[in-house]
């Protein structure tokens, strides 16, 4: 099942003709007093809705999927974390171009563990990426990114799989420089999530998805996620080694070879393959 | 003003004679329906509540402090950021001990920037810091936290001090070793928000707080805010030149010389000035 959050925050099913509007399934979600849930509400739940999305899907009309604004199909993560340097030949790029890829940042992942995104970066596919830095390099870097269901603590890298909801295309928009990740890659609009979350029943294993990203039509990014370095069952056994993942959190996997600089004007086209394709704006 | 969250969630208004229950007042706060704010509705809201809040102080009976349970004040924060090495101090003790403070890590705040750590790992004085990792070393790190209290993008250091709603102590609890921090300080239980916000207008000028942390009644760090090497606007200019800092949002403001290890068993007391003490229980 393909979910979207499109428009106002309205619930969607991707289906070959079109966006069914489920959102009256979110009735079943209870409203909240302050303080609210640390967790999306809506992923923990997706076990026990999806009989009732289907049967929306069911008594739905379909919307053009090029008549609606995709939003994050996340829409409360209570944390976004990512993984640096997960493949190979991005390591070895890195290690290449000191200029760009600051000396304290590049070294292997098992040593550097992984970092943080604020979620005040989230957007979704329809959004644009706002360059806030112009005078610094901005990269695209596009990643698999993972959506936590379950909360998640010490878990196995053999169990690890059990715990995650679904799959997106993750862009992590990255500022060049020697400040640390968690700073240079949370700018507002930094993340890009889309374009919609396809459950975990779709992909049975993750470790074996080819994906790009192209720039103006150009090939910048083709890689295959098994390559990554720590695979999503081991990353997922790091992070939850460090911290409880809740439902909603997302981790974005790594980037592989490939990065470059975007600037206003460009628009980025990143494909997953079993999940689907986003165009991101770049702008001022 | 001096505002707690404790046992399940209570408003309370911490005088002379006690706690003052006033969580009648967030009767005023809207249930919401998913998604939730992204933002800490109370927070934002404060300013409108006041004279409600303080009505209901009047008609209320104090509870003794030690019997209420203090949870952290800020119930939703959107981010927690956090600034490295920001007294000159104890850049030079990192530099002192290479064993303990990684390389990589050791730089000038202006150059390594601010960083992130994890809402989930957010808790009050009357919980405890529970030792995850027992074979490393994990430090106590007392800091001033700033509360930020209305949206803050872009804002100038002559502005910034408008923006902040109050000011509690941070504990930044830390494990040492080569990743990177925001993996590092964001275990569960990691950061300790207490005891209570103090509004802003009863800290006028936040670069005058002589503030300490014992451990077991030997004192451990002692100093003063105004040898910040980035001051509370400075950091908050700094932040807001990178992402939107929303209501809420926890600004801690690095700490001073004399960090060392803390083990199961260890009670932490820390102090500053114009806000109160914490103590906090380590184990296992």
């Amino acid at each position: 099942m393909r979910l979207c959050l499109f428009n106002d925050h309205r619930l969607g099913v991707i289906e070959a003709d079109g966006v069914h509007d489920v959102t009256t399934v979110l009735k079943a979600l209870p409203a909240k007093e302050y303080p609210f849930p640390h967790y999306d509400l809506l992923v923990a739940a997706l076990p026990d809705l999806r009989p009732a999305i289907e049967e929306a899907v069911r008594q739905s009309s379909p919307i053009p999927l090029d008549g609606v604004q995709l939003l994050s199909p996340v829409a409360n993560p209570g944390k976004i974390v990512a993984a640096p340097v997960n493949y190979r030949k991005h390591l070895e790029e890195s290690i290449a171009e000191p200029e760009t890829f600051s000396r304290a940042h590049v070294r292997q992942i098992q040593e550097t563990g992984l970092f943080l995104k604020a979620t005040s970066s989230l957007i979704g596919a329809s959004e644009a990426v706002r360059i806030r830095h112009p005078e610094r390099r901005t990269d695209h870097e596009v990643e698999l990114a993972v959506i936590i269901g379950r909360t998640c603590d010490r878990v196995s890298r053999d169990q690890a799989l059990s715990y995650v909801a679904g799959y997106a295309i993750g862009l992590d928009i990255t500022v060049r420089g020697p400040e640390e990740r968690s700073l240079r890659k949370s700018i507002d609009t930094y993340t890009v999530l889309g374009p919609w979350l396809v459950t975990s029943d779709e992909i049975p294993d993750p470790s074996a998805l080819a994906f790009s990203l192209d720039v103006n039509g150009e090939v910048r990014q083709s890689a295959n996620t098994r390559d990554l370095i720590l695979s999503v069952p081991e990353l997922i056994e790091f992070a939850s080694s460090f911290y409880t993942l809740l439902p909603g959190d997302i981790l974005l996997t790594g980037t592989p070879e490939g990065v470059g600089p975007i600037r206003p004007g460009d628009t980025m086209n990143a494909h997953i393959d079993c999940i689907g394709d986003i165009n991101v704006s770049v702008v001022e």
